[in-house]
């Protein structure tokens, strides 16, 4: 189980985790060549000792309010720097420099419902503003501990409300407290024969409340949904009171307002607890991998698998890139072996010399459902000139598919600059997307570095009329101290938004607005719908304490 | 094609239609058995001529801005007679009376997007309020002719808004306006292989823009989505100018205000034109029925074929008395046959004597599919105690899904009251839920007639986490004149929504909130989600002029 204590407070994962990709030189050099850098230098972190501190902001009378409402109240400087960014690449560099500032004046832990709503309405009196914080893995400043235009500034850290209260077997639903960790909720439904089959890469750290209120997205959502999907209701604790949403299986009854709760990120109020849609936990799970000879072909394969409603969990492409990397970075961390050549030889025998797509197909369930999804998969990707690459790579995959964020400090710490970012958009608009955010990434990371930047993608989300595209980036870090760092990553940043704003995709399909993408969600929401969101906000926070500046609200 | 101009203003479907069972003596005699009332009266609605329309309060300047606006304006009795109403039970009260009042002081034709959002614009410069108008088949009162607090109404007919815009058939979505009839829409979506598949009862006279408006189920929901899941964005025209929703396929930046489109009845905008999301049209189709000892046998079925992702796209359930009286029915409408003696030997003997409960189930789809699901439908009916009866009932039940309304009429000259309403819960709450309406109806219909009522529920539309629950009920109609009449469906009414009220139920699952169900809303959403439709509200139309009174709006 998730245990906060030991969570290091700049970096991802455990104290005392060893990376043991860090240890493998080969890698580096790869990097380093790739790159058109050579040696990559050593950029290790400052300690939190390091660091300085802000003092807090907070009077000695605003403790007693707090402490009133049922919460316990921290400012050590552990806590407060623990609190004091997410997860970002943006995050990182500030804490890696021992920069902290902003930072919350403090944190409140409160272990109810009821401590949740009066501190908030204590913090309201006060003037304070309030960050919901859960497991702090946002990766686009969803909880950046900005005061607004009030006079301090508190965390709200949700992870002693980690119960689960309900689960109702029969309608397939359980109802849970938000600060629950991934691990801790799944341990609890799969002892009941249930799973709510949402794993983000974030999962082991990550918190029911924050996959609801970023509208985040499993790796399996094409079987068990997005967020918004999934939530049947939520309780919120606002400035004005509890807001319980509608909890009916569907409604006719006005709009439905729960829908405004998935994606709100605590600017309308702290998700206190969530009902939410259950399966049965999968009686069979089968993964396999395919080659395509190109990303056009694996991307006709997913859109056909899904138009048809064939029950897959998981349709996972790579573009040629990302496969060739990934490729490469397996071989890396082993000896040369037999049985590699003979594989290269079959490739090229089939037609796949040099460039191909990987696709990792999952199909859970019943036993009966994952035959039918995986007979038809087969079939369609045969019919798209793909090869069966067997359940061997995707088993791989399977096993590694949370250990990507560890990937990044080690890389950090060699003067590498790595990022993610996503989007999505209907079918007929992919192929365009995909290429003009790569040109914008490649184009933008060789103008602000003094080499040049790797870009890979992938697939990873299906619906009927669309799909997200995944991006992972990597350039030489810029020399000469942190604002030139975060001017170098601000300049990328903004071609990539760009670019997404430019071919009509969404500024994000599943990590969020928060503060890194508030400038591209007018051109997305519109004036009208900004106009909607600023209504929505004052009619629940009206004082504008919940969580400011992000979504620009 | 739906010809407007056919229609008739005081009862369902065209001029001239006559109903078959109209003449079928043994139905009269049956129901006013059942009912306890003896022969059945006649009760024939007034003509037009005999109706009193209030004149027009719209003053000689007030037709030009209309006009300017690109609308064509009308105030003649037809028009206003036919916008006069819905097709609610009370609705067709009030026009059998000739009781019009109130009414709409004068009716547009907007022919274009551009059209709509200046006549909404010189509306809420005159002062006017606004009813959109697209069938006009609302059972809730969605388009009562309410001023609110304005000098005057009018309804914004957008029947003329009829065109398909775009089909993008690789992502599977169509752009159509707002006044397309679903006829006209499935025509040309079938033209090009595709399919909304939305087909609610009154799909014939029904508009796309009233679907989402009203947050619409078709019969075949299971497959193609409510309203609110085949949505995928919508440009409305409100008093602040065009909204036009996000287009994803999915996205986290921020909440998805396309959400709040559907259930918004005209509230915060007329919706102009919308992006829907497709299907291939199927390549078969397969309905089949299933006799159950019992209801909750039945409604077992339906829940492990859901939770178990079987791609069946109708599952329609009716209890005990609704298969009891839909088969007398089917049996009064021809001579007694050897074939039936024989069929209720066969039943006998299988344990089915007298009471039982009919499943209709369908799959459309690829034949694989609908082959996968029909015979994973027939598996667990059968192991929840079910006798497979073939496609014969299955058939007859598809070819007539779309006559229930055209019985009404018929009804309602025979001094009967006639009225459906339809709720949706939790699984653990069905059988709780169907048992406190059903006797809520029961016992209003008995308390407020002088004979008794007859109640019949069936199951349509399911979902992993739940059910809807539609009810039909008929009562011997109060003699006394329409304010008895009024009143007495009022005393039914209320009984029953209370029922939903206290059993959790939500007061609509898609025939919409509309006047009818404005009173039950805030039980539904709480202070803080009425708070927040109101905010809503006053965003989008500051000055109230739309659709007032929807929704306690």
């Amino acid at each position: 189980m998730t245990d906060r204590a030991k969570l290091r407070w700049n970096a991802w994962g455990t104290a005392g985790h060893q990376e043991h990709l860090a240890a493998a030189k080969p890698l580096w050099t790869f990097l380093g060549d790739a790159l058109c850098v050579g040696p990559l230098p050593q950029t290790p972190a400052k300690t939190l000792a390091e660091s300085t501190l802000a003092p807090s902001r907070l009077a000695f009378g605003d403790v007693a309010p707090f402490q009133q409402a049922g919460c316990e109240i921290s400012s050590s400087a552990e806590d407060r720097a623990f609190h004091a960014r997410g997860d970002s690449y943006r995050d990182l560099l500030d804490l890696r420099a021992g920069r902290l500032d902003p930072l919350p004046d403090a944190v409140l832990y409160p272990r109810t419902r009821d401590a949740c709503l009066k501190a908030i309405e204590a913090a309201a009196r006060l003037d304070i503003a309030v960050v919901p914080f859960g497991g702090g893995t946002s990766v686009v400043g969803g909880v950046a501990p900005l005061a607004g235009r009030h006079r301090a500034v508190v965390a709200i850290d949700t992870t002693r409300l980690d119960q689960v209260l309900a689960i109702d077997r029969m309608s397939m639903t359980a109802t849970a407290e938000a600060g629950i960790h991934g691990p801790a909720l799944e341990q609890r439904l799969n002892a009941e024969g249930v799973t709510l089959g949402h794993y983000p890469q974030s999962f082991e750290f990550s918190t029911l409340g924050g996959w609801i209120a970023a509208r985040g997205a499993g790796q399996q959502s094409n079987r068990y949904g997005k967020a918004e999907h999934w939530l049947v209701s939520a309780r919120l604790a606002t400035p004005g009171g509890l807001w319980s949403t509608e909890g009916y299986p569907a409604s006719a009854a006005g709009p439905r307002l729960t829908d405004l709760v998935a994606g709100s990120e605590g600017t309308l109020g702290l998700i206190t607890d969530a009902t939410v849609a259950l399966h049965a936990a999968p009686e069979a799970r089968d993964y396999r991998a395919f080659l395509f000879h190109d990303f056009a072909a694996g991307r006709e394969a997913i859109r056909e698998i899904v138009q048809a409603d064939i029950p897959a969990c998981s349709l996972r492409l790579s573009d040629e890139d990302e496969t060739h990397f990934y490729g490469v970075l397996g071989r890396l961390q082993r000896e040369p072996k037999f049985k590699d050549r003979l594989q290269d030889f079959y490739l090229k025998r089939r037609g796949f010399d040099g460039r191909r797509c990987a696709l990792i197909a999952g199909a859970e369930g019943d036993r009966a459902s994952v035959r039918f999804a995986h007979a038809h998969v087969a079939a369609i990707a045969r019919r798209h000139g793909a090869l069966a690459a067997g359940s061997g790579p995707a088993e791989s995959w399977y096993k590694g598919r949370f250990h990507g964020p560890y990937l990044r400090d080690p890389m950090l710490d060699r003067g590498l600059g790595v990022d993610t970012l996503e989007t999505a958009t209907h079918w007929s608009n992919v192929a365009a997307l995909h290429g003009a955010v790569r040109r914008a990434l490649l184009d933008a990371m060789q103008a602000h570095s003094n080499g040049k930047g790797i870009c890979l993608a992938h697939v990873s989300h299906s619906y009927r009329d669309g799909a997200s595209l995944y991006f992972t980036y990597v350039w030489p870090r810029a020399t000469g101290g942190l604002d030139a760092e975060i001017a170098q990553w601000t300049a990328i940043k903004k071609a990539a938004s760009d670019a997404i704003a430019a071919y009509h995709g969404t500024i994000s399909h599943h990590h969020g607005a928060g503060t890194d993408h508030a400038a591209w969600l007018p051109a997305e929401k519109g004036a009208t719908g900004m106009n909607v969101l600023r209504a929505l906000k004052s009619a629940l926070d009206p004082t504008g304490i919940m969580n400011p500046g992000k979504m620009g609200l």
